[in-house]
């Protein structure tokens, strides 16, 4: 390890002191991105509309002004380099997050880390630290998948792994991702060389709020992530045979609800079971759905996560036996659609490891999630070594206007970011100018 | 009881070949009233429409060919008045059912018991039989109330309880009841002379398909209908709260639907284990609905039908006692709404004892069966001697193009209505001319 000089106490407050302003201003872009929507009265930000445009305007502002070369990659990702004082410019660590939103959105999911990336270069370059490789801010283009029903098209494109199915999906007015792209003024022929080259990225990382509750509960301001859950989605759909609920007795019936109720309730049971599984039917469908009406087609879908890809097989084959069993026994067609499913991404142990130090240094000791959610940083982390840091969602709110982020909590965010970055440069400290 | 003469076996035959006859222009006439509809391709006859006026005219005509005089009352129910020779002009037997239908129907819901009245008063002048009384034919104007969400138009205004809520209730287009008769023709001011003078109606016999499996199941023609069920109607909503289905621990959440979903299991339970209920939870809405979002809020449908009014409140008051269980255990927020509350309706006994008699000789000693369906039969109960014949559905089927009546059946019930009214006149049988 390298030795560090230990600045004086007038330096860490005046440090401590542009941190904190850093964090403030930081939020106060927040509110200001959020002015960038698709709607007057709440925020919509999708891929290659006009309000991804305003964003970049904004955000590229921000990033100049720290300092950086700003450009759009062929994904619509935008991105702004800062070379620090003799620096190997063909060597950098990436910092960042999403500018896309979902419908009525909150203004920190995804922002928030982009807006962070901006802060710890402004930073670094008012502490004048010279570090060995450049630093990259990214506020990639698309990671929740409103538009084409697709999520990560901003870092897929980065990991290599926008593929022509990617390109040719159309979004509800058909137009493409490569058409979208077009429309934007982008070369989507161009996206192959998104791709990062092999050792050009020393570090990614990507910090973003919790969206759950974990931390707030607990009273905590940060956590590391350990990996991105795996994930397996179904659609069940149950047949039985419809009829009149006045005329038709219930020794004859084939009603396609109740097994499918009763489906729906061993599924939170195999969740509370299964320490660290969630398992959810969030969507429920009745064919005719009328009152006097006995179902005749239910369709559940099933949502099911886990750090350990065997718990969540083993987890989803179980629930689908016991759909089976229900099925058979009330004489119900079943069927079973996998709709999506992806393997646990692990985050990087060693650049996990340096960030969850530098937490504990601006913070306290942090506990390590499991992120149930996706993440660009789940897609980086196949391309190159990937941290996560979540900063607490006060209730626990996301996907919700309601999204909020506490100063103190943004401001040791800031401060953990630029220790980790300063610590992976194994540099020593300058003081202030 | 009243002496009656045994007509010779070639009289016998003569008739029952008129009895088929007339059993198959019926079911001919069912084709063809069918085709008197709102859309080309699928038959939907609402309340006071053109194709209500084109039903009218068509069975206007078939009632006038069998020797009635028609007309159609301020609440356009549509009526013939046949006079057998001697009768008492100012008491009548009425025969009928509904002529309006539901969306994509089948065409022999309510229009085969209009039919087959038409259809005895037929048999009935070939026969030559002079009866105590007239006998009129309906076909209501409204029982399915698909219109303006309240069914039973027609006939209410027959028992009188047409009121001015009723009245005053407006369709998807803002049109009031009143309105759309005074469009169709019609004196809505004059509604209240259609009510029905007490005494004037010795009997009211209504002919109808059962709209469910069971005479099907059991091979069987015919079926004599004891009561009305009563019904209860709720709305049970679950209010919990949302998240994210990937990031919230298992732990703290507030699922709305695992518990409406073991609620809804029970009522599947408690309508099976109670003879003569059927409970059926028909409709499920999920707010927001979404794959990986925590269900916030669940609203589900209850629907509770038994002869025994006391029978029934039991089984509901059980079924809102346990959800109110589920939702304090599961941390959720209970609302029940009464949507709707009837009571049971007994049909009258000595009537239906007489029209059992009938039916046993034209088809065998029949059931007995409850209606789980609403008719307007359990509306003029409260205003005249009302008697309900079901005639068998083939596969149970309702509400639906695929709804079927047989011929043999058909020719049974139209024997027994007109041995049913014969019976009920007290007359000898004359031969035929």
């Amino acid at each position: 390890m390298v030795k560090q000089s230990s600045p004086s106490e007038s330096r860490l407050a005046a440090e401590n002191a542009r941190i904190e302003a850093l964090a403030h201003e930081a939020l106060a872009r927040c509110d200001a991105l959020a002015r960038c929507s698709e709607a007057p009265d709440r925020l919509i930000r999708t891929f290659c509309s006009p309000a991804m445009r305003e964003a970049h305007r904004l955000v590229g502002e921000w990033m100049q002004a720290a300092g950086m070369a700003t450009r759009v990659d062929a994904a619509g990702n935008l991105l702004g380099m800062y070379y620090p004082p003799g620096c190997d410019p063909r060597r950098r660590v990436l910092i960042g997050s999403h500018l896309d939103t979902v419908i009525d959105a909150g203004r920190y999911d995804g922002a928030l880390g982009v807006l962070l990336g901006i802060a710890a270069v402004a930073a670094m370059r008012d502490l004048g630290l010279s570090l060995p490789w450049a630093i990259e801010t990214i506020g990639f283009s698309e990671e929740e998948g409103v538009r084409f029903g697709a999520p990560f098209i901003g870092s897929r494109a980065l990991a290599g792994t926008a593929d022509a199915e990617l390109l040719s999906r159309t979004d509800a007015n058909g137009v493409s991702v490569t058409q979208a792209l077009r429309d934007f003024g982008l070369q989507p022929a161009e996206i192959g060389q998104c791709r990062l080259e092999p050792g050009s990225v020393v570090a990614f990382i990507e910090p973003h709020i919790e969206q759950g509750p974990v931390l707030d509960e607990a009273g905590e301001a940060l956590a590391i992530v350990s990996a991105i859950a795996g994930q397996t989605r179904l659609t069940v759909t149950w047949t039985g045979g419809g009829g009149h609920a006045g005329t038709a007795p219930m020794a004859g019936r084939r009603d396609a609800l109740p097994a499918a109720a009763r489906w729906t309730a061993v599924v939170e049971e195999t969740g509370r079971a299964t320490p660290g599984l969630v398992a959810t039917v969030g969507r429920v469908e009745v064919d005719p759905n009328a009152t006097n009406c006995i179902p005749r087609v239910v369709r559940t879908s099933l949502d099911v996560r886990h750090a350990g890809d065997q718990v969540r097989r083993r987890a989803v084959d179980a629930l689908v036996a016991r759909a089976e069993e229900f099925a058979r026994s009330s004489h119900l067609k079943l069927s079973i659609e996998y709709v999506h499913e992806h393997a646990a991404m692990p985050m990087d142990i060693a650049l996990t490891n340096r960030l969850a130090a530098a937490v504990e240094s601006a913070a306290g000791p942090p506990r390590r999630l499991v992120s149930g959610a996706g993440h660009d940083a789940g897609v980086i982390a196949a391309a190159a070594p990937t941290a996560m840091m979540f900063i607490r969602s006060p209730g626990g709110v996301s996907h919700d206007p309601r999204e909020a982020a506490l100063l103190d909590d943004v401001a040791a965010a800031l401060n953990a970011l630029v220790r980790c970055v300063e610590s992976l440069g194994g540099l020593e400290r300058q003081s202030l100018p």
